[in-house]
């Protein structure tokens, strides 16, 4: 367990400045001016204390972060994506331990405190990609909560083997079942999602599905997602991410999807992609539907973009959703706060006492204002314990 | 004019290593390990030398940059955004020469050698902003090329008095003669294009016309637009900032349109909205269009987001468009450089002999790196002077 900490001048949820002290892992007090001989002392500098940040939705194992510069090339499908990471994939020969840890300790110097990651399970990478982030989960298991997710990215039904190898993952360590567009990927919808409800049934796991599908096809999906989550009792446990179709559909079907959401208590994660439809934030929160965000990939042979700063990538959200209002913005950070915290399941997440110790430091007058300078993070703890200062991964 | 000034150690275009020798304001001399005993040594640290950043659509009199947080709550029509501004500028009280020379010192800092701004000339505020921005051109004329547009924010034919104060703005130092959506907002596209082009030609200045009028609306001021163009002779010398409407109509119609840009050689401006259908960048590339970009209002009445940094313009830009190739990428990152010396009629713009010494040198293996990374500017040089070093602007 680890040492008392005193975190001085802090703003929580910009508020006034106080004293934060950290024990056995949680918060123990917040007030002005308090003691504590015994910790050791970490200078907020009067930023503002939030919970740590949730890049609820990436894919560790494929990042390029941290090597040489790789020129883009690849066609728009996502069938072509998928090919040309399988080439890339073998001619550059990352480790997937090596680049999981290179993105995580990056994340946890953004702030992020929770990760959960969907990893390539398929009958090409077997189960080598999950050993690769399970030992970077054990490496940094004192400075970041990680859930992983088996994710069939090549296919399910199409790729015979790779249940069973799913399965496998469950097994070896992964923490939920994954799944992608089950109609355009496996031509099969029922075949696909009854495979892995099954699977996430009979291991008693949550499910985390890729949805790209548009339109109707991705609603016809999200209608069927819905439907066996009621059947075997696992509201609250079901994440659709992307779920494009939501941004996509006419406003009297988008409230029924709306209301199959909240009954059955799935939820959705949006990254805020650049260029397609996506789901309309303002309308599914104040539904009461629950959004998370993350950053998906980062800097892979899918793409150039991201940096593990969830604080950017909340901005980014808001810029997609045409926000200007600080309390819509302030309920995109929201997202990758308690939203993240809540689709992960995280015990005790908050800024009050009794509270895991959890925390970011950002500097800047509001949050919002951070947001938007994606400003410097003075400090980042993870459960008690200083993980990163001043931008830079202590571990 | 400034003394001799040696960069040593950059990467042109992400070329190989060499040194810039820069004279009278000018590059005098590219090649490996230059000796110029007689020169101010800048050390490039092996970064890549790119032309001088182009902000070619600001409104650097608006700005809230530098000031206390400013909680938003305007609605979402632009007549609400126009109203709850100019409530909020009487409330807030700052003052244009001030908060301009704010956002061009952080300009300055980013890499930004070349501005268009925008400033608004109406009945309510008079020159008051011109005059402000006028200072601030002043005060750094020897650090930043700046074009003022005379913006007639709140309407021409609405607001009776206002086209005189727009042709005193041209006599008293602004550039160009600005407009905005003739028929949404002066109610007579006709009258208000006339209006515009008839005062441009009478003082012989180009025009840049913010057109955010949706669909066939904004299309058939495109058409408008081009054909007094043509009938002034004005090719060259005429932008239409975002044009939207260029993302919403449909293919053969665009076609149409792109033929009229090319014809009359009208530029289009495009900042890559967050929330809206924007110009197909590709597609006006291939077709040989004129783009530019720009950081539009930052952090002020009208929203909270940008930070004057073009790398990052670029980057959103690409973003927005869907690139994840290289080579869209560098097109783009063309948007922010050559494409914005173009429209704003730079002379000598680039990193050859001969050029004008307009520099930054930005850390990083490639240019579409450097965007991603939004990377650290080591350097900017701006008529063959140093004018930022490490991110601190030194003006």
């Amino acid at each position: 367990m680890s040492n008392p900490l005193l975190l001085r001048n802090v703003r929580p949820l910009e508020g006034e400045a106080q004293d934060v002290l950290i024990r056995d892992g949680h918060i123990s007090r917040v007030g002005p001016a308090l003691e504590a001989p015994e910790a050791r002392v970490v200078d907020g500098r009067g930023g503002i204390l939030l919970p740590g940040l949730v890049d609820a939705h990436t894919h560790l194992d494929k990042t390029h972060w941290g090597q040489p510069w790789h020129r883009h090339s690849a066609g728009p499908t996502i069938a072509e994506r998928i090919a040309n990471e399988r080439e890339v994939r073998r001619r550059l020969g990352y480790s997937p331990a090596e680049q999981s840890a290179n993105q995580v300790r990056q994340a946890i110097a953004m702030g992020t405190t929770h990760i959960r990651t969907h990893v390539d399970i398929d009958t090409d990478v077997g189960l080598a990609h999950l050993e690769g982030v399970l030992a970077t989960r054990e490496r940094f298991r004192d400075a970041l909560t990680m859930q992983i997710v088996a994710f069939p990215q090549s296919g399910l039904l199409v790729r015979p083997g790779t249940r069973e190898l799913m399965a496998e993952a469950l097994r070896a360590g992964a923490d939920l079942v994954g799944g992608i567009d089950p109609s355009s990927m496996d031509r099969d919808p029922v075949g696909h999602l009854d495979s892995i409800f099954a699977l996430a049934d009979q291991q008693g796991r949550g499910v985390d599905i890729h949805l790209h599908e548009p339109g109707m096809l991705g609603a016809f999906a999200l209608e069927l997602i819905a439907e066996r989550t009621a059947a075997l009792g696992m509201q609250g446990r079901v994440t659709v991410s992307h779920a494009f179709c939501l941004g996509m559909v006419d406003d009297a079907y988008l409230e029924q999807l709306t209301t199959l959401l909240i009954d059955n208590r799935v939820a959705i994660m949006t990254h805020g992609p650049g260029h397609i439809e996506f789901p309309p934030v303002r309308r599914l929160l104040d539904a009461g539907v629950t959004l998370c965000c993350g950053s998906d990939g980062i800097r892979d042979s899918w793409g150039p973009y991201g940096n593990a700063d969830m604080l950017e990538r909340a901005m980014l959200v808001g810029f997609r959703s045409g926000f200007r209002r600080d309390e819509d913005l302030e309920d995109t950070l929201g997202i990758v706060t308690q939203g993240g915290a809540t689709v992960m399941e995280a015990e005790a997440y908050g800024v009050a006492p009794g509270c895991r110790a959890d925390l970011v430091v950002v500097a800047g007058e509001t949050r919002v204002e951070a947001m938007m300078n994606r400003a410097p993070r003075i400090a980042v703890i993870n459960n008690g314990r200083l993980v990163a200062a001043n931008g830079d991964c202590l571990i």
